[in-house]
């Protein structure tokens, strides 16, 4: 089968490896029939070394059960399934509270997980899925096919937008501001609207992306960031900031945007993983009792919810892929999604 | 009148003043029955210096209020009061939205507001009361002596360890950590216990203190600090940490102590302020979901909840007073407390 492996920066090959097969009596086999790149994998393609190259990467997707080990329960071959972007064995003390991604066996997918196993990458033809019990969730029937792009953001990142909006506690009638107009600020935008927000605020500098706000929701585009952007925020509400701002990218000075953004009381919910500074200003926080909640996004947690509002129709965040790429061309996806071509890269294995 | 006035580092003085008198038509002037002394004045006893000396000190106090001005509506004279420890207008945006504390015309007393006004200091025989509808609860009726430390404690302490529960959503069965044995400290043990949770690990290396913790509800003691107190409290909790940790110190050691002590996807509510270090780990909190909240508590938001409950009898955070001082004594009570020979000291001018 093909497999996509980081070599290094920009550097994105196939590889033929050896179709997987069930390991343990927990695994399943699924045979992938969306993936899609993300803006966390950007990081290694554009030079920040992860764990030693070549890797395998990529850590969403969706797909058909091939095959299942004997103690799987839930799962039949022939299953339509969501994989969620980290492993989990649905039983430990964590995956009971709802924290998969702390799950003491869990792992993310190209990684070595937690109980010492190599984690297949999701960029690929199949997929070996350990703990599948814990970790997939299967539809009830086959999809359509015109359901795939929605079904595979609860992979991630519409997983990973309605967690920023939950730790940020967003309810009916807020004003809420996010930060980041990637897929996951779009989804975190999506997922305010959801529950209830009042006002959604989105700040973009793309026309692109500014569509894709509107239609999930925002109320508001705002194109300046930094100082000239939170005065604007603040214009727009009255002078006091948001009840609550989703920061959706990860930087120093984008979670420094998402706390000024915030009113008194205010909270901050954040999914963008950490990179630009380790630390937040607690005399800022403390003074103006701003709460910063949030993470790395349990979306097994969230999955049943929002699967049934896709299903239901109530919920589409699909528009957040704008380009499809064979597999075959997934190094132009890397290129693409890179450079901002398009917004998130939806793969066909 | 007599008013405690801080010179130095060590130097607390009485001074003779002017008795104050009504100065706005939203003026009260207040006749102090008691006030206290707060961990927070210790900071510039021990020689962190504040913004100009001598300058008045103390920022809680009960008493009677004595002359109201023509706007005043919701205060009599001859009514008892609680003064919570900052002013509060009780109309901009911030106090509508319960946080006091960030009121546009509000401040601490013995500071100047921002609005501009002087703030008189609570360690004295009165006090003018700028926004006294905004600022002042009274009680119905005056209250039995007896009562007095538990009604002094709404002040701050009571509704500071409220907060920190409050923000870190302590609620039934929760496992919860106090970190800070000092009045707040055990306010929020005794805030946890009435929220319904299902233990309360009290940090203490003091016998009285451990004491006062346990009458308040705290199940477990833990005497260590740093890794080895961290150990001791995941094997109370099977290994896996609180599911919510109220830091009541405000130094990076304890947060830390704090931060290291929550189960993933558990919840840090802090309000000690912070000292030690002016950020927080971002990494740490991200990979784990742990959340921070809290700040500057807005006791005034809780005030009416948990004075019905000290009136009815179901909450007494009295005990956290352990001695009384007259206040020609005021500057024994900072000595005894600096040095840990008493909790709290209690004025009586």
């Amino acid at each position: 089968m093909r497999a996509t492996y980081l070599h290094g920066e920009g550097d994105i090959r196939l590889a033929d490896r050896p179709e997987p097969t069930v390991q343990h009596p927990t695994d399943a086999v699924v045979r992938v029939t969306a993936a899609c790149v993300c803006g966390s994998d950007l990081w290694g393609y554009r030079g920040v070394r992860g764990p030693g190259e070549p890797r395998p990467i990529g850590h969403e997707f969706v797909g058909v059960v091939e095959a299942v080990g004997a103690d799987v329960r839930s799962l039949r071959t022939g299953d339509f399934v969501i994989a969620p972007f980290v492993v989990s064995d649905g039983t430990c003390a964590h995956c009971r509270n709802g924290v998969q991604t702390s799950c003491v066996n869990g792992g993310a997918w190209g990684s070595t997980s937690r109980s010492g196993e190599d984690l297949d990458g999701a960029q690929a033809q199949y997929v070996r899925v350990p703990f599948a019990d814990g970790t997939l969730v299967a539809t009830p029937g086959a999809p359509d096919d015109a359901l795939v792009p929605a079904l595979l953001t609860l992979s991630d990142v519409m997983g990973t937008g309605h967690h920023a909006a939950v730790a940020a506690q967003v309810s009916a009638g807020d004003t809420v501001v996010v930060v980041g107009d990637g897929a996951v600020g779009l989804s975190a935008v999506l997922a305010a609207s959801r529950l209830g927000a009042g006002r959604v605020i989105a700040m973009s500098r793309h026309e692109d992306r500014q569509k894709v706000a509107t239609r999930f929701g925002a109320t508001d585009i705002v194109t300046t960031r930094g100082d000239e952007g939170v005065a604007e925020i603040k214009e727009l509400l009255s002078g006091t900031g948001a009840d609550a701002v989703l920061e959706c990218v990860g930087t120093k000075e984008s979670m420094q945007q998402a706390l000024d953004s915030t009113r008194p009381g205010g909270r901050v919910g954040y999914v963008g993983v950490p990179a630009g500074g380790p630390e937040l200003p607690v005399q800022q926080m403390f003074s103006n009792n701003i709460s910063v909640a949030g993470g790395v996004a349990p979306v097994r947690h969230y999955l049943d919810a929002l699967l049934a509002d896709v299903l239901d129709g109530k919920l589409d965040p699909g528009p957040v892929f704008d380009a499809e790429y064979g597999l075959e061309q997934v190094a132009d996806a890397y290129r693409d999604m890179s450079d901002r071509k398009v917004i998130k890269p939806l793969l066909r294995p």
